[in-house]
This record gives structure tokens, C-alpha cells and sequence, in this order.
């Protein structure tokens, strides 16, 4: 597949036209910044992601990371020198604290590092992701001691994080997890147990690798309000900063998985020889309250995965398409053996969903991304209550449409490469096969629509949704007013009337949650949708407003056709998704399964 | 995952009870069979597959077929033995004429074969699959030489066959393929060329490899029609049957692939030394009637292997999620963790979308299977053609919706299992993998959805599918006779509403072929859903006529929920698939890719 190019004209219109950065910018956490530093600074990450990240995609894939017989673990060749590159220019401290060597950007412009990430290598993307987790983590609750021991070391790449959570008895269910901490009664813990699928869990990058683990203390409640969170090293860290003796720690084995090769996921044993030493994280049984800081902005980042591999895809098939001459193009001149594939209409209709798609996923995320910076940043209270409120109500829509949509995108990249997409050689198959994982992990999409409608819905008794469904109307009325855009406020208009359809039926049931769960999942993808067509629909307005200033008019009237798109051909399978979300469990819960 | 169970109670249902199998055995041409008989042989050989192949499925995943550096082809550990017991069951040879060692059987009990096959292990069933195809090719156009030469040892399965289409530059355009063959003058051709994407075009199993191959004569006018197609032996074979020299060919590689390892995908070369000898297969420039003979029969056999995966990880699926124990369901009482995640609702959603999708493709596949049979045997010549007419208009309906299915359910199966679904130890994410090609082979899906609006829909200008839609209807008063199933009539009435108004609109603008294909993939999924929908509602009306004469009450209670099921959640789609099916190419011609 040919070589990636991060799309920042996209990104650029989004953040700048769409979705008010410049609002953001205004603010008094990011006055120190302006829209041409943002820029400056995502084109500049751009160019070197896709230089220095890009190339190690393919060899990541084919050897993977290895356990070695001595359990050191070996990443594939390139990796480690790519990764002293990346800490050396520093794109991964970029929205951090400035007190710790951070860029003190918004979220927003991490997150847009973070597609040029995943569409180079998701598998490599991952190791900075999780340092970005414990980084959260630490500053949010740490006491001064972790802070100052670890936290510019994991800002600043040399150290990178994990989260180890999961047993195999406990996955989904955290609260089931059975891993020790006792008190060693100098103030650190003796931690032993065993973790499950622990990403980047050890590897030659870092010098030293901080884990953050979940476990119990003695006499803890069962379930998770017994959950205690502790910040385990594999090296000690002596006083003066310098690394000291090796912890009780060590990597058992790694999974052979279908994709993400180069990602290791380990299988973690603490303390074989009496104990690993750790430090409480914030309080006892503080350990979900870590965990949650953690995971609006992981699961934000998981939805991007979706959105990197489908746009990494995308490019791949509009130039394969580009030039691939397979079978007469109707339409083109009897003897004409020389028009490629991209002339079919079929072929069209593939490329058309996967970029309409993938640039409604870029909008979620982004609106999801610059709705999280509001929520710090925003002065006026009522204006920063309701960025906190559609962040909390996209997340679970983000996660779970745009990793959906990121195994549907890179699929229909393997269908426009046909007998070629299947074979290894192209390339396109590994982001499918590395898509894959994505609506799995970081609570599964399944858990998602539960957060959806167990959580979310019922955010100021209902008030959130509605208010999002009122803002989404006043998008159609601008479309309405606007002649050629008026066919995407009907389609919009139409799956926003399905959506608060089933709303309210969720409202009326609320008092029988397996009939609002039954549907949940229908009801998730809905929002999906109905968002998408949302952000694209914001964006053609944007795009005819800016033509008219003299804007880019081929860049313009393509967002418009994009958007187009998007209404006629996606939109409509809103309605049809009612019956789902509104059946009630009633008939799955009669089956014998 | 665990072991395979073959569905032998489901496919005795559909065949005797739903799709009326028992009038094709009254026919002259099976008057030596009966009911009785078929499913004993369906039982013996779903017992045999499930206890021989599906063993070698995981090994052959994991080692794949090899290419020895001496030029040998090296299936994994097994694959040998299981063949050599295929053969001497005979099972392969079940379909086929009794002159030459065939059984005689309907293909409609080969296609249950097949999906017991794909469900053990997709990649081994190629094999004997391609002998299929060629033996249906050589029995309809050969001479006698090349039939008396080969036909006993295709059918026996001692000799396998291939297919030789595609080349680099000709894979969905055959027409424009290279390979020539010149006359030897002795009544044989000297074939030199290259061919790609050959499946199983060599190995150990077998003592001889057959290959049909297309390729151009001299001054063969350009395209198709100059196209004909020759048999090529891997060993020349004497006049006393015994084999001779190796001809001119041989593997030069083979594809690494994302699955169906085990099936080595080959490049081929004919004629380095001068020439590798062919026969031609009936006359010249028959080439594409040749195809066009096994085309149909292995375009239902690939929509069996979305049947056939799916099925398979239904299976595993159902065990994983009566089994696994993760979070609190809801509606158990409060400290309750002992119950398996099939209580949760959007657990129980998947399995249930995976169960009633599973049934409607193979109902699909076994409808259009006795429509083929019925084709060919009914003696009735009004009764004959309306078979003929419905197997022509399912083939690009089973092969397409199947496979796309097939990717879809077993992606779900991947979701059940959730992390261990990711990582290959448990077996699930082969069957996604090895879905993957199903929608490519064959002719792609979006060349089916060419095949059904370009060549289908036109047959007896428009009667074919007007009749189709009418039988369609007839079911549905049959359902709304009875009130449990009237909620099934329903949803097929408004499905089938939405297909007559997508129909009428393809009609209407039959004159512009791009705006007609524009819709073609979108259109074809409407007919999936509602051939879907028309086979579980009569399989509902079949279960509850059963019931009442006292049968298995379980069993039949158990077919009227899947089919409420897939009416409920499946059918609501295809209303929202008219806007797709009838946008015309206007957008997306407009658009810049």
C-alpha cells in the first residue's frame, strides 16, 4: 500500500470551521497559544509521524515483539529507534502540564496526533497511549513522591506506562479481580497476582516500564469499591532519579493474537519471590476512581484507532483504485481497456461510504476531543457544564461507532483491493486484522451501550440527550435555510425524529433495564449515525460559508458531496434501527441459547 | 472452541419439511432414493467430517501448506491421511453420475456435505471442491478420451482438479487473460502462460493434479470470446491409465495470506521448457461456456462457506457463552456471580442475530440448491423452468449475502468471546479470517450484484423476479393465517413492499446502466434480507404444522422464535436500503476520488 499522508486540510477545517477551536484557544488555560502554533504544531507531528513511525508498520506486523527464552522482550527492528526519535522531538508530551516538560496543548490536538499515530502503526501508537493513561492517572491523584519520582520521566517518553487491570476471571467484571497488596508498613505495598492482556506490558524502548495495577488490600469490601490502584516499577527508582534493583515482576508469556503483533500483550506476574513493591495511588479502595480518570480520554483514544486504520485504508484504496485497470468501465468508450477500477460504479459506492464514513468518525472524535478541552477550559460555568455533558454522552458513541466503523471501513478497503487485499503482501489486510481489536478492549462496545443507556441517558433526568437532539435540530434548521443543502437537513431531520423515538421508549421503560439493554447496542449505533450526519452536516454549512469568503471551492463543494453522501446513503438506516432498539427482551430472553 | 457438531436435525427439517426435498425424490432421475436414504448418508458423512477433517482445521491455520525448496508442496500434518480417507468413503463422490462412481444424490444433499466440510475445515474442503468443478466441466463438454481418461479418478477423488483463471492482469476481467495455447498438431496444445490466485494447484494429497486452464489460440479474437479452455495434467496419463512424465508446469510461489492457510493459493507457470500439453475441453472458444457450466455450482458452494464458518462459530459462541462466567447479570438475584454472560442481554442479542442469520443462509443455500436440482429433474417443463428461473436468480443472491454474512457472524462470534477472540489460541479468529475471502472469490460480490440487476432482473423481462415476489407473498398470507406468525407476515410484507418499490424503480430506469448499478450491492442486500425472511417464515409455518402433528415441540417452538427474531431485527433493514438502492450515480460521478 502507498506510502501515508496525515490529512491535515481535514483536520485543520474541522477544528478550525466545524467545531470552534478558536473558541478554545481563547480561553485562559490555552492563552499561550494561538491557531497558527496549533497548526504549525500538528503539520510539523504529521510529517514526522508518517517519516519515522510509518515505516516500522509492516515489519511490526510480520515478526512481532518476542519473548526471549531469557524474558527480555525484543521489538521488531526500527522500533527502538523510533521511538528514542519520538521522545527526542517530543510529540507525545504535547497536551501535558508545562510544570512537567508538557506543551500544555488541548486535547484536541493530541488526539489528531494521536489518527496520524494509529494510521502509521497502531501497534507502536499503543505504547505512548498507555504512558498518556498513567500519566492522567498520576496527576490527578498521585501524592507528591510518585509524582515527582515518575511523572516527567513518563511526559517525556523515557519511561512508559501500563494499565493492569484485567485477570482471567476478570475482564469486563474488574470488581472480580483477586491480585494482593499488603502494607509493608514503610508506606509502600507488597503487591502479588496475576494479570491477563497487558499491552506493552515490558519491551526494549524505555528504560523502565511503570505499571499501574488494581488490586485488593486485606479486609477490602468485595467487588470493585474494594479496588485499590498502586504504581508498581519495573525498576526501583533510587532518590536521586537513577533506576535501582529490578522489582518482583516479571512477563510469563505473550499472546499469539490476530492482530496488533507488535503490541505485546502479556500475561504479568507480581511478586514470585515474596512481593513486587508499590505506592497507593491516591487513597485505599481509590482504585476505580483512578480508573475512570483514566478512561474517558482511553476510550476517546480507542475510538481514534477506528478512525486511524480507516483513514490509513481509505488512502490505500483511492490509490489502488486509482490505478488498477480490472474489466470495461460502463459508460466509457466500447475499445477503452484503460479506465481504472475507480471508474465502477460499484467501486464508487465503496469509496464514497468509507470516506463519508471515516469523516464523520474524524468529526466525533474531534467534537468529542474539543467538548473534553471545554469541559477544563471554558470560564463560563453554564458554557463548561455543557461541553462536560456531551463529552460524557459522546464518549461510549465514539468508542463504540468508530471502532464498529473502523473494522466495516478497513473491510471494504479489502474488498476494492479484492484477490489482492487478501493476501499479506498489500499490506491492507493487517489494519482489518489489527481493526479487529478495537470494539473488544477498553470495556467492549457491548459495555459501551450500557454506559450509553444506563448512564448517560439519565444525566440530568434526561436533559442531556434532549438538549444534544435540540442542538442537532438547530444544525437542520441552518441546513434548511441553505437551498442545496436542504436534501441533508430532510435525512437528518428524519433520523433525528427515529432517534428521539426510541429515546423516549427508553425513557417509558427505564423501569425494566433488560428491556432497555435488549436494545441497547441498535440504540448506540443510532447515535452514531445521527452524530455523524450531524458533524457532516455542520461541516458542509462550514464549507459553503467558507466558499463564499473565497475558501478553497474544489475542498468545499467535496465536503458538501461528502456530507451528501452521507445523509442519502447512511442515514437512512436510522429508522430501520428502531424496531431493534424498542424490542424489549421479552422474545431473546424466551429462546433457549 | 469446541468440537463440531454437525446440524443434522436442522438440515433434515429444511429438506423435508420446508423445501419439499421429498417431490424431488418422486422424479425419474432420483426414483432410486428416498427420504430414508439421503439422511442416513447426510448422517454418515456429517459424522465422518466432523471426526476426520474438522481435527486437521487449527494445524493447518498455524502451519499452512509449504512450498519445499525442491518445488514439493507440503500440506500440514494430517491433511494426508484425512484425504486419503475422503476418498476411500467416497463422500466427494455423492452428487455424480453413477457411470462414473457417483452416487446419484440431489445436489442438494452435497450441499449439506459441503457446509459440514467448510464448518470442519474451509481451507481442506477446496480441495475436493475444485475436483467438482472440473468434473462437472469435463462431464458436460468433453470427448470421449479426455472423459474416459479422467473422469473416474476426478470422481473418486484419487486426482484433484483446479481452476486457472485469473492472471496479474486479468482476475475479475477473464477477458482479457494472456496464456496461449498453439496446436501440436496431433489433436493436443502446447500451453505457456502464467496464472495467479490458483488454489490447491499442487500438493500431496492426491496423485495427480488436473487443471483447467484458459487461454488464447492462435488469432483467437480479443476478449471473452476468444477465450477457450484446456486440461492440463500435472502427469501426463498412458493409455493404460497409469501416470507418465511430469508435464511442463509447476508452482513458482505461494500467497501468505490472511487465511485459509492451509489451501495454497498458487502462481503457476505452463510451458518454461517449451509447452505443457492440454487437451482442448470441448470446442474452441468455449472457454467461458465452460466456466459458465461450474460457475453456478461454485458460486453456491462459496455462499456455503459464509454458511458453513458462520455455523461453526455459532457453535462456539453458544458453548463460550453458556460457559463464562463475567459480571452480574441482570434480573439474577443480587449476589449472584455465578451466572454465564448468555444471561446478558446484548450477549443473548448476538447469538440470537447469529442464529436466525445462520438458518436464513442456510435455507438460501439449500432453496437454491433443490431449485438447481429441480432444474434438471422435474419432469414437468412449467415446474422445471420455474426451477431453473429460481436457482438463476438465487446464485448471485446466495453467493453474496452468504458471504457477506459470513464475515459478519463470525465477527460477531469474535465480539462473544471478546479477548480471547482476539488472540488465536481459542480458535474463533480463523473462521473470521478465513470469511474474509468469501466475498472476493468466485466473481465479487459487487460483480454478483452486477449479475443479479444486469442479467437477473431482466430474465423474462422481469417476469422472474415479479413471480418470485409473488410466491413471496403467498407465504406471507400463509402467515398472517395463523396469529403467532402474523407479526412474521408483517415485517416480510413491509420487506417485500420495499423490494417491489426498489424493483419498479430499476425497471423504470433500466435505460441508464450507471444509475441502475450504482444500487446494484445495496439492492442485492434487500433480496438477501428478504429471501431470508421468506425461508425462516416458512420454516415458522412448516415448525408450527409439525407441532401440531406431534412433533418434536422443543425444536419447532424453537424455529417460530428465530424466525420472529430475524423478522423483528433483521427485516426492519431493508426499507432503509431503498434511498441506497435508487440514488442514482449522480452524486457519486460527480465526486472526486
Amino acid at each position: 500500500m502507498q506510502d501515508y499522508t496525515p490529512p491535515l486540510d481535514d483536520i485543520r477545517f474541522l477544528l478550525d470551521r466545524v467545531l470552534d477551536l478558536p473558541a478554545l484557544l481563547e480561553t485562559e488555560k490555552f492563552s499561550e497559544l494561538d491557531s497558527e502554533t496549533v497548526h504549525d504544531a500538528i503539520e510539523a507531528a504529521g510529517t514526522f509521524i508518517a517519516e519515522v513511525i510509518a515505516p516500522t508498520n509492516a515489519i511490526g506486523d510480520q515478526v512481532g515483539t518476542q519473548l526471549q527464552p531469557d524474558g527480555t522482550m525484543v521489538t521488531p527492528e526500527g522500533f527502538k529507534e523510533a521511538y528514542a526519535k519520538l521522545v527526542e522531538a517530543g510529540w507525545g508530551a504535547l497536551t501535558f502540564d508545562p510544570a512537567y516538560g508538557g506543551g500544555g496543548f488541548p486535547e484536541a490536538v493530541g488526539i489528531a496526533l494521536q489518527e496520524f499515530m494509529v494510521s502509521s502503526n497502531m501497534a507502536f501508537s499503543m505504547a505512548p497511549l498507555l504512558t498518556q493513561g498513567s500519566i492522567h492517572a498520576i496527576n490527578s491523584v498521585a501524592d507528591e513522591y510518585v509524582t515527582e519520582t515518575y511523572l516527567a520521566k513518563l511526559v517525556s517518553g523515557e519511561w512508559t506506562g501500563t494499565m493492569n487491570l484485567s485477570e482471567p476471571e476478570a475482564g469486563s467484571d474488574v470488581g472480580a479481580l483477586r491480585t494482593k497488596a499488603e502494607p509493608n508498613g514503610d508506606g509502600t505495598w507488597s503487591i502479588t497476582g496475576n494479570k491477563i492482556y497487558i499491552s506493552w506490558g515490558d519491551h526494549d524502548m524505555a528504560d523502565n516500564v511503570v505499571h499501574l495495577v488494581l488490586a485488593r488490600t486485606p479486609d477490602a469490601p468485595p467487588g470493585t469499591k474494594g479496588i485499590s490502584c498502586f504504581i508498581v516499577p519495573k525498576f526501583m527508582v533510587n532518590d536521586d532519579g537513577t533506576l535501582g534493583e529490578p522489582n518482583d515482576l516479571k512477563v510469563v508469556s505473550i499472546e499469539h493474537k490476530m492482530g496488533i503483533n507488535a503490541s505485546p500483550t502479556c500475561t504479568m506476574s507480581f511478586g514470585d519471590q515474596g512481593g513486587a513493591t508499590g505506592w497507593l495511588l491516591g487513597n485505599e479502595f481509590d482504585g476505580m476512581r483512578v480508573m475512570f480518570v483514566m478512561m474517558n480520554m482511553a476510550r476517546l483514544s480507542v475510538g481514534v484507532q477506528g478512525l486511524g486504520l480507516a483513514e490509513r485504508t481509505l488512502q490505500g484504496a483511492l490509490a489502488h483504485a486509482n490505478e488498477r485497470v480490472q474489466g470495461k468501465v460502463v459508460g466509457t468508450p466500447k475499445e477503452d481497456r484503460t479506465s481504472p477500477i475507480v471508474g465502477h460504479p460499484d467501486v464508487r459506492r465503496m469509496l464514497l461510504d468509507m470516506r463519508s464514513i471515516t469523516e464523520a468518525m474524524r468529526g466525533i472524535c474531534l467534537m468529542n476531543a474539543v467538548a473534553m478541552d471545554g469541559a477544563s477550559a471554558l470560564s463560563d460555568e453554564d458554557d463548561r457544564q455543557k461541553a462536560e455533558d456531551l463529552n460524557e454522552l459522546l464518549i461510549p458513541i465514539t468508542k463504540a461507532w468508530c471502532t464498529d466503523m473502523g473494522v466495516e471501513v478497513t473491510s471494504l478497503a479489502v474488498q476494492v483491493f479484492g484477490g489482492m487485499g487478501f493476501v499479506e503482501e498489500t499490506g491492507v489486510s493487517q489494519f482489518f486484522r489489527d481493526a479487529r481489536i478495537a470494539p473488544i478492549y477498553e470495556g467492549t462496545n457491548g459495555i459501551q451501550a450500557m454506559d450509553l443507556v444506563g448512564r448517560k441517558l439519565p444525566m440530568r433526568a434526561g436533559g442531556v440527550v434532549t438538549d444534544t437532539m435540540a442542538n442537532i435540530r438547530t444544525t437542520i434548521d441552518e441546513l434548511n435555510g441553505q437551498e442545496e443543502l436542504a436534501g441533508i437537513a430532510s435525512r437528518l431531520s428524519e433520523a433525528t425524529d427515529a432517534l428521539d423515538e426510541a429515546t423516549q421508549w427508553i425513557f417509558a421503560n427505564s423501569g425494566d433495564i433488560r428491556d432497555v439493554l435488549s436494545g441497547a447496542t441498535p440504540y448506540l449505533r443510532m447515535w452514531g449515525l445521527v452524530v455523524g450526519g450531524w458533524v457532516l452536516g455542520k461541516s458542509a454549512l462550514a464549507a459553503t460559508e467558507w466558499a463564499a469568503e473565497g475558501g478553497d471551492e474544489a475542498f468545499c463543494t467535496e465536503k458538501v458531496r461528502t456530507a451528501r453522501w452521507f445523509a442519502d446513503q447512511q442515514l437512512p438506516a436510522v429508522a430501520g434501527l428502531v424496531p431493534r432498539a424498542t424490542a424489549g427482551a421479552a422474545l431473546m430472553d424466551e429462546a433457549s441459547l
